[in-house]
């Protein structure tokens, strides 16, 4: 099911007790110099899509929340960006109506790094608000690690920054939009944690290409594959949102 | 042009003197009996792509911002809404990115009431901090005020809610969503100005049905009519904005 | 009745739901080189104390809250302001205590343009604490836009800034503020709607003078008349909130 | 001078190194059972007007900001109040525009206890943004401290809530507005300070009446003679203030 | 009792009625050439320890809150401090749990000057939540005014600033801390009160030195002396807090 | 370094290229049956003031901020808290000064789960600010992964709540503060990551006795020996950032 193609007697009628509401949120910020700048929307929209999709009497899917916390990214340009504090209240905002409404299951999809603190931050938050829910979120790599792991040639077994997962991805979802991949060159680049310290960079600092790993590997066949093994595993996770017991 | 589409070196390379950025702003809210949800942002989205679609080389789009300012709908359910204070926030953190960056000519294209007040809001606050930009907005109905109000048969020849127009636009633009139109009853409802006061009433207080006008007398050639009419005026603001001096 | 001239148990003993708050708001700021930076103030308290002095037993009368939001005209000095979102809050602020002491009609009454969409904004918010109340706000040339428009010479047939009708309003209501206005220019100004877009652009960017229209036109007796129109249909709308029913 | 008497042209004027600006600030709140909410606005407006009066040329009045910290007067009904927060913001965005403006000498002339520490809070954030300003603020009553002990007869020789002091000021500047004070009986009241401690109560549980000392004992006489005496005190301080070096 | 070496059973078990919250509350900032940067919270610290140590069985001491509003030293470097904000907003957190959990008479125990009107700030902002509380706070100086005024040899007899009193403490408390302070020369500094207003300066505009007064009259036996007092001083208060009847 | 035992003179003095600023942050709150509420905040100064103590000519060590983000405990009582949004501009407080006096390394060592996504928002925040430094942050646990496994005999070998490895600490450092933890039973308890999902529940939903996993398995031996491997493993990390070249 999907919220904005509902009126408000379907969503009325919904088992709230049954459904599992699925926000995804995401990014439009630089990805490089091959991929659009709106790679994690497409990508996060389409793994929430095919979760819905397979499940559709039990997933209430709300838009992509597409404007992420993305100011990181602003010295390269071509990037949109909330303010951490203000996306965390409206991450709150986001699930507040959908709580007091009597939906009791949630998760927040996430598709973009810089999303992940601040999410975490908000379903604290929600969590003092609303103790009698399943307030759940991560992101979907977090969900998927093995798949991602196994399903990579190079040497960045995992979520990068328009690196090869993301390429392959797009090239599968939206090949249009790619430009030259194979002659995009990440270069070195820097983690974010040092000997188990997480360290602050934008990522600038971290790439001066904007993009990481190998996105010269990529392929729409990989991008299948993985898009696959993804929305499988998400798909699981709902599942486990769906029967776990709500506390007191 | 549509950001999200776009690499960072395009947008990087586009003429930001003769470049005029549309930020389209709608809502996800309860739209009476008949009306998906999703009414305001469809038909925004819908516009705000055919105009970028006509003038591609001058027009750069960003996505729908679809999180609307619709606390006044809270009331009936099935609605998504950020708080006044955040929603103002959140409107100065989508345009401050990119005049930063360069661009100088924007135009907030709103399609959902409630947003009209804190959308001025924002474009006062954000005047201070750009002053030597063209920073606009409106509703799409504004602008093309006298093109709706020939377009419809009913006594409201203007967009209210879930109404005569916006049932027609959206069996123009998504006819699947449409749910026994014919049988939607606005029956009597409130205004919000009475004797020149601006009276504040949430949606339930102005109608029982949770929409206004006659509903029952759209169609989808009125609503094909009506987009055409709306497309080719916002055209026409979107030529005066990049025709305006940039002021001091 | 006026609020800030009664003893707490005289308040107590008021009829709450035969009785009208009104609350004036206005502010102090350049009013170009004739008119005295209180203007807005003057013009907005005399009308709200001549609407309850010609109903003292239904109008309970706030002091004017005179500090505005002009950040607009900063760049001419000679100014005042409040921050958009400290004044939003004040204007709640302004009206909690009252609506939660019982009453339930409120007026804002506003004297300068700056305030309107904080206003609108803070009506907004209020209605969703106080759902069960008539909360209701506009200019006073909102209210007596017909009267205005009949009663004024030049061009500009309503209220722009520093214009013949402010002048000759205070020439009317404080003659010995006025300076020299024969002389005063306003020369070329530019207007805040653009094909029905609202362009955001401070005073100094309208304005070169810091004033609008026609003030040489301005006379005393214009003024009176004008001030007299004002009232009584101020007064109009009045009687119209006391006649609202309260609503669910 | 009166800052909202003046045309833009004049304040623009002034020797902003030998004017010292001072902006009066009071409340609107209950009073006991015999004096008008206004009490503290007449009295330090009045005090405010006078001292300008006197040294016309190096002092630019503001306009009385009548909204003060009043919520531990809430309960007791017929009180307006800003909350803390708002109240704090606002003091500081009453200074700015002025501080910008090339002015550099202030007094905040306060007239309510409940203003005063948000009143140095607001100080003290004002101080960083401009620190080469000579910013001060305090009650008109900390500045006349002897002047009112020795004007006054019952046992509480200081300044109160609707005691002798403001009784016998209001009977000699709005006499029109006292209420039968002579049965006024404040009774027993608690103070606010308890063995070096500040305990925080608000005005119901430090007097039922809503007054505190012996109104009974005031009177004209004593009203105008203490209003002398304060205003030539507050006079002092203000040369005092234009004397004072200004800081690196 | 000490709130962090204790069990929440043994929290739990606290008579809440016969048991006072005692928060002390500091600073760490420059303390001049010879006192450390922690002075304040060392002696605010240590005079809390000694309340507790001689009432144990009516007393929960809760861990120095260190970090205060000390914005007004940043200039010598040396100095860490909340914004004035943030501090209100903090004390306010620090108390909010322990009167949820139903003990209601608490005292703030300040250590440093800068924090004193925030702290009333804050206690005002409680009191609005919590009326059925005594709430109440003060510098210890404030509490042991004539102590300490007997207590110390040069002209200044009370708390300024790395001055006698303090340098005299941290010789008492932590003399390997103390750094040459026979050498310590104050020089002239200014008042902070000047004809009954207090004017907002930051430290270094008060003193070039850092610290105030006569540190070179400072001694062990005087602060020895001087602790005693003060903690006898503050045991009374605290007791004036337990005897205090709970408001209504 | 001991930023609180040294004077201003002697802070001005420190190489600021060559010195990491050492923030430990931790909590006040309940730990279950058997321990003390300051656990978190006993052991991370510990770890803190150790690290310290072997690198002092290169680590400046600020005193322990004990205020965490504790809210997921409030339900159990014994809990003091920041609430998340204050704590985040806290953090970001605490390093600002700093960070504008010169220092450019720096190390937030937590010691409180639910401090973790805050502090890493509030890391996010300060790079924007202060990007040419070395901002980093981790628990103690995450740096010392590996030893803390290793020294585990429970079948959870990771730092839960009032668990095997914090009781174990605390009876290596404060034994007289550990009651009867033999007979502490955490009984079952929920994890907050399921399928890869972040669960948010309070920590009465996870563990109805306030800790986990097996503290009777504690002996301060085992504590003895984490503590000096944790010491050794942030010793690491240290030098690990002093290491690290300041970014562009």
């Amino acid at each position: 099911m999907k919220f904005h193609e509902l009126t408000a007697p379907a969503i009325a009628g919904i088992d709230r007790d049954r459904t599992l509401v699925l926000l995804p949120i995401a990014a439009v910020e630089q990805h490089g110099p091959h991929l659009p700048t709106g790679t994690d929307t497409i990508i996060c929209g389409a793994v929430a899509e095919a979760v819905e999709a397979r499940a559709p009497e039990s997933v209430l899917l709300a838009p992509v929340y597409w404007l992420g916390a993305s100011a990181h990214h602003l010295r390269f340009g071509a990037t949109l960006t909330a303010e951490l504090s203000t996306y965390v209240a409206t991450l709150c905002e986001l699930a507040r109506p959908l709580l007091e409404d009597g939906f009791r299951r949630l998760i927040f999809l996430n598709g973009h790094g810089g999303n992940v603190d601040p999410l975490k931050v908000a379903l604290r938050e929600l969590q003092l608000e609303f103790p009698q829910s399943i307030l759940s979120g991560a992101s979907y790599w977090s969900i998927a690690e093995e798949v991602i792991a196994s399903g990579l040639e190079g040497e960045d077994r995992f979520v990068g920054h328009a690196c090869e997962f993301e390429t392959s991805m797009i090239q599968h979802l939206r090949p249009e939009l790619v430009d030259e991949f194979r002659r995009a060159h990440a270069g070195p680049w820097l983690p974010d944690v040092v000997e188990g310290l997480f360290v602050s960079r934008d990522m600038k600092q971290r790439t001066r290409a904007g993009c990481t790993g190998r996105p010269d590997l990529a392929s729409a066949e990989k991008g299948a594959a993985l898009f696959e093994g993804i929305v499988a595993r998400v798909g699981v996770a709902v599942k486990a949102m769906l029967a776990e017991p709500i506390p007191d």
